[in-house]
């Protein structure tokens, strides 16, 4: 075992990446002299979204992995793919937003809605004028899906491991876009056509935790089967965070989570709790909850009430038992990674933070 | 001068790049099994498109120029780059489709006209049906940009040139989608804000002529200057085919083109026609053809007066004349191509046919 420097922290992470995404959309906007001052706004509304960010989650993942594979290495090199899993994802959030008819995004506004800003001099139809400003945010979103593979192909690393990165990152994508399409029909096609697990594994699992993870050791020089058990701990930490998520959209603290509990009820989200209820959820409870979920009528009082059926029902005990199951087995899964025990911690916070989660 | 193997054809090359395309979508289809058949059915809709397809005109032009500057290398290994060429096309085809509010595509319908059956069942809302169908063709549009970088990744060159290659093709992107957004903004902002010539060198000739023939060029080893001089040439016969594009919009036979001929009047499209009729037109001209275009009560008669004005007014011969101008150009950088005559008469013939086509 090498005798390691200490890995990145989350937040020394976040600092550089910042830094490094204001650099890139400095360089990003100068190179829109040619075509004028109206894609430079595109640009500035991208720009406004990749510096606030979020916690750059995803390349603390990518250079823990690859950390823990290459601990003697400098990041430097793979800072770019890191950047590339930071920018893919800001492009599916524009892109969700759209979907999902949000123009806010880490508190504030996305491509979206400062277009309905820039737009509201010269298009009164509030109609017309959306769908426009959402025209230019499928446009943001594109090209940063495009410059994310512009970031990868600039890794410096062996061609033959640049080609595997950017099919792993492709395989996210591929992935990921499948998952939001059947999160987007859950909401309307009958009851028992998707399941909330394979959306949670593929919307969630896939281009958030195993592509920056299993990135992070192939640019590290893992071997196939390390890599292999770092995609199974990722599918499984995935999965439960998206599970946790669901709970803390319906039994969170809305001053910390900064969301509110009533949404998934009121829209009827159809989360993997709400598919446990409807096992175990008895005759009576399913009549009086199914009169509230999804009824956008439904009084303060009323969802308080579904909140306490989910509860009775044991239907939030399985989804917190099938979230320690899933932890288990990632658990185990870092035992067989071949890496030091300090890293092997890094891979332990994470499970812990990522599903003890308040917020 | 080497003696070159003859050029494949466009005929050929479009049914390379169709068989080609087919067994790539019945591959991803394939994929799509874990997600199951919510995203096979979008990966259908995606193929029909693909399979169906235009001329291959973007694939044709980058193997002219790979095999203009390696006339005895064997294509195959490049063919990645040019089903990416193909690829991103199409991405942006379905992505230009909802911004302009089309449902049909190469005379079928596209990926958000076949969402608008698929939900039909299922979302009785006229305009949420419609939201959710182009939420479907959003997330088609972004998985076949990522997979255009995939396919790019796989070319058989040495790994300098893969990373140059994808600088190449993201530069189109970067650009044609700053292309997309004036040209959509161009519709409501003020006059002379946005020109008809930069949406033409960006939104037209960047990905569909500079991006496929100087990519091609560097696949076959072709000198910085030479790939320059291939780039400028591309660059005059983009803004040229666009030029002719906007010409067919009003002048054209609607019997060849497909294409209404009062579409552009009828929605006040700015093309550089109509801002070389702003600089020699009459006051009179300006004051009746004003006040046909942009009016979507014109009649048919008003309508083709419109055209007649933009005729009499010399609007048109200036258009025909910058065409001619850019052509000239062009021809005059063919000249300063190292490459054998035979290649040289592709060049010469796709000015050719890109300019003095009717439809």
């Amino acid at each position: 075992m090498t005798t390691a420097v200490s890995a990145p922290s989350l937040e020394a992470v976040k600092e550089l990446i910042d830094a490094r995404l204001n650099d890139y959309c400095k360089v990003r906007t100068l190179s829109t002299t040619q075509l004028g001052e109206r894609y430079a706004m595109l640009w500035e509304s991208i720009s406004s979204l990749l510096q606030i960010g979020g916690k750059r989650f995803r390349p603390y993942m990518l250079i823990s992995a690859f950390d823990a594979y290459a601990p003697n290495d400098e990041i430097e090199a793979i800072i770019p793919a890191a950047l590339a899993q930071e920018m893919v994802h800001v492009a599916m959030l524009i892109h969700d937003d759209i979907i999902d008819r949000d123009t806010i995004r880490y508190g504030i506004k996305n491509v979206q809605g400062r277009y309905e800003d820039h737009y509201a001099p010269f298009i009164a139809d509030k109609t017309e004028r959306t769908h426009m400003s959402q025209s230019a945010a499928i446009l943001a979103g594109d090209v940063l899906i495009s410059d994310s593979y512009r970031l990868l192909s600039k890794v410096d690393r062996p061609p033959e491991v640049i080609t595997k990165a950017m099919t792993i990152f492709s395989n996210g994508i591929f992935e990921v876009v499948g998952g939001e399409l059947l999160d987007t029909e859950s909401a309307f096609l009958p009851d028992g056509i998707i399941s909330a697990e394979v959306v949670a594994r593929y919307k969630t699992a896939s281009y958030s935790f195993i592509s920056p993870l299993t990135m992070g050791a192939l640019l590290a020089g893992a071997s196939e089967e390390q890599t292999n058990y770092l995609h199974q701990y990722a599918e499984y930490l995935g999965v439960a965070y998206q599970l946790r998520d669901d709970l803390l959209g319906v039994f969170g603290d809305e001053a910390k989570t900064g969301k509110s509990t009533s949404t998934d009820i009121i829209e009827g989200k159809r989360t993997y709790l709400i598919e446990q209820f409807r096992q175990c959820g008895t005759e009576a409870q399913q009549k009086q909850f199914f009169s509230i979920f999804h009824n956008s009528d439904a009084s303060e009082n009323e969802i308080a009430q579904a909140r306490t059926i989910l509860l009775e029902s044991g239907a939030k005990v399985r989804v917190d038992e099938e979230i320690d199951s899933l932890r288990n087995k990632a658990e185990q899964l870092i035992d067989l990674l071949e890496i030091s025990e300090q890293s092997k911690t890094v891979f332990h916070k994470l499970l812990e933070t990522c599903l003890t989660r308040n917020a």
